[in-house]
């Protein structure tokens, strides 16, 4: 515990993708929720770090993706976590408003219930 | 709430990747921890709904990884929930023992601090 490394050098040595993207899941930092997963490149997570606000990296657009800039459904960045094999991150964040673009709390509301997939939270 | 759609049809329909796989989050259930991220194919999440213990795809074999097989740190898996545009899973479960392979309670062990990465827990 407490052992430190270099954040510059952490970075560069995460097993991104071909696509030079990181999965990164945001989970509410203090009800432990989880919001969605989106995915980052180096430079987004940079951001992420200096602005203190989350930026996903848009695969269908190719360019940032900062989060909330035109709902205001922004995740203020509490903490960023790595996972132990350097391919996933962990955002704990502090979400405003709703975290999916349905208007829901979260992305995970479809639920498996036997042989069918139920719907259960509505949009705010 | 409640509206309801074929089950087979959704896994069939998940929008995974170009190797077949889809990422899947899992959170203890009663905690929220998040406790690691790894991927299914579509054969891994029947496996994992008809077992009721997750089956993650190891990449890197090529074949199942039915978490904890060799461990015994299983997951017995609580609820599955799919996100709003079907490429991501939740999978919520109960955690047998710790998640990770170093022997942490979670595999987000590495925190960002400053321009410094932290180990903030140790192997059980």
């Amino acid at each position: 515990i407490g052992q430190q490394t270099d954040l510059g050098q952490a970075l560069d040595n995460l097993r991104y993708n071909e696509d030079g993207l990181i999965p990164a899941i945001a989970q509410q930092h203090d009800t432990g929720e989880v919001l969605m997963m989106a995915w980052m490149n180096k430079a987004s997570i940079e951001e992420t770090l200096k602005t203190g606000q989350v930026c996903y990296w848009s695969r269908s657009r190719q360019t940032y993706w900062r989060k909330g800039e035109s709902s205001g459904h922004v995740q203020k960045l509490v903490e960023m976590r790595i996972d132990c094999d350097g391919d996933t991150l962990l955002c704990l964040v502090n979400q405003n408003g709703p975290a999916c673009h349905t208007e829901r709390p979260n992305c995970f509301y479809h639920k498996v219930t036997g042989d069918k997939i139920e719907i259960i939270t509505e949009p705010n």
